[in-house]
């Protein structure tokens, strides 16, 4: 029997609220995945994660399968007991992190062969495998294996791959069915060409998946770019599902994502910056190492109510960032993980109200302050 | 008025259970301290420290100096302000550090001269500014200048080093007075020589100080030689001020230390062993990084309660720790710091018991098992 559903609470505008039921819990969408790539979030215990209200998070199939390897998490239990995260986990297919090896890897119809980037071990990565390794890890919510495909590319090329994307969704449904305890989403493909996306989008929902996710974006197009392909690809997919977009994004561009109707987003932007001591705030980005916050007793943003700008000044924060202080990372992705989570509650309220165009335009009026 | 004391609560054999009272908090010795080197202990955070049952930290007087300068902590409220950590703080009085340059520093009867491992600035560090900057960090515990004598060293060096020592420390007093808010130590050093630390002893307690600790160990020497020193320098100490260990040590030494009545010890070993992959548990060390915890679903330490024995197993430490992740930092750091910190309570308790003697037989008794 199936655990997985999806309703939609309200609609604000083409802004969606919804929830969706996963076998370990419940996320309220619009929601925002932090990333967890080799089975943690980096730098934040899953009791923080939770404190600063993840309700879902992304590992990656590709690291989890080279190290420790998925049939050693099954056996420990699944992801969930492994990391100590009981909650919603969803994992990406293991392509975005293979095609980027680029000339390590090489691609036919049965899947892509590979050399680690660990020790140079030859692999393949088939649908039927990724499929494997998802189940294995246990993950709530599946994704199909595709090719992400660079920016900018051949129209010939996109076209090719998309249509390949297509056949590996087929295969990887009928090795995970409709009806179980996991959700399968389809990622539409077909680069920034709309008829592309269109005939992609028509052959997953044609397939028929749990969710639909749009794929190769965030790949180094303008935001313009990105939101155009939003504007005529999400209304063809099918609003009782959830709609996924991979990789994105900045606050903008998750604010602009929901008020073109998607309900998930991943990326690796709050954590990582958080440690390269780039922070986010409601005035806009804020890089600690600077010499102006030597002597600052403020918080990193006055408008934030999380622990880190509970609890430390600026100038203390800059100063672990400086001594190279484990600290530093932790504390700044406590933040940014925080800045984007209370983004996401915010939106959600928003949309709950019927009042996002204001949400949206007090965002954007405050980021002009400072 | 003085707000620090000291009562000694309980006596077992040499062993001592006792209470001190700083303006930050109350200490029940024997006491652990973790070290807190540039106002952080590396990977914790202050409430997790406090929930693992750290007392009071120590912070390093010549890395705050240099960065990020104890006049800005000192404008900025105060280490413990600065760092969140509302409990207690010793300071080391900085020597031990300028010390460790060795041929960038140069020594006189006024001071010490050297040059900043960060920069190579030139800067001279004397009994005065130490004191200024312990008071400027705010520190409840300060400790007096001094020279921590290397090992082996020729006992002409000694003496002579010894003699300056005590008029630093002379000094020190002279500009931090008994009776105010903060609590100053004393240092007794003579290296490995009996007559010598006897010298230091007396002239010490001439000078009188709230508490007395023993420098000079763990710097290399045999732990036979250690605890020598303990046996004939420890009974020289006034019964009724706390004695501290400076740098010690090992789960051993800290059981041999307080069989013998040290009161205070601090440490490196605990935070930077987890660092590197080396855990303690009741059955002695554990490298995780061994092929042989791959799949091991067992916690690190079967006897211990904390957080990370209850949540994770040595397969995901390991793999966190084989992947450079900063959560193998963080997780087997509090696991160590809780080792050592449930050992201490263990010996309180066995100290107010009065079965000190067998608490030490089963320390060791359980460490032959593995």
């Amino acid at each position: 029997m199936s655990s997985f559903h999806f309703d939609l609470l309200a609609q604000d505008g083409a802004a969606r609220r919804g929830r969706m039921q996963t076998a370990h819990g419940v996320v309220e969408t619009p929601v925002f995945m932090p990333v967890g790539t080799q089975g943690t979030v980096k730098g934040v215990l899953p009791e923080a994660l939770h404190a600063l209200g993840a309700q879902i998070i992304l590992a990656n199939t590709y690291h989890l399968y080279l190290r420790p390897g998925h049939e050693l998490v099954r056996q420990l239990g699944g992801l969930h007991r492994f990391m100590n995260w009981p909650g919603p986990i969803l994992t990406d297919s293991g392509g975005f992190q293979v095609f980027s090896l680029g000339d390590l890897c090489r691609i036919s119809e049965e899947g892509v062969s590979f050399q680690s980037h660990l020790d140079g071990s030859r692999h393949q990565l088939t649908p039927e495998l990724s499929i494997e390794i998802q189940r294995a890890l246990d993950a709530d919510i599946v994704m199909v294996f595709d090719e992400c495909i660079p920016y900018p590319a051949e129209r010939a090329y996109v076209a090719t791959s998309t249509d390949r994307s297509a056949r590996w969704a087929q295969r990887c449904r009928q090795v995970l069915p409709a009806g179980g305890e996991k959700a399968l989403f389809g990622i539409v493909q077909g680069g920034m060409f709309e008829e592309l996306r269109r005939r992609s989008a028509q052959q997953l929902v044609e397939i028929g998946f749990e969710g639909y996710a749009l794929g190769g974006l965030s790949v180094g197009e303008e935001a313009e770019v990105m939101y155009r392909v939003m504007d005529y690809a999400l209304p063809l997919l099918p609003a009782d599902a959830p709609r996924y977009v991979m990789g994105v994004g900045t606050p903008e561009n998750l604010i602009e994502g929901i008020a073109r109707g998607c309900d998930m987003f991943d990326c690796v932007m709050p954590t990582r910056n958080a440690r390269n001591g780039v922070l986010f705030t409601h005035h806009g980005k804020l890089s600690i190492k600077q010499a102006r916050y030597r002597s600052d007793e403020q918080p990193l943003d006055s408008h934030c109510d999380c622990y880190v700008c509970q609890n430390y000044s600026r100038a203390y924060l800059r100063h672990l960032f400086q001594s190279g202080e484990i600290l530093a990372s932790v504390l700044n992705t406590q933040h940014n993980l925080h800045y984007y989570q209370q983004l996401m509650t915010e939106a959600r309220e928003a949309i709950t109200q019927g009042t996002f165009d204001e949400f949206r335009r007090d965002f954007y009026r405050l980021r002009q302050q400072t």
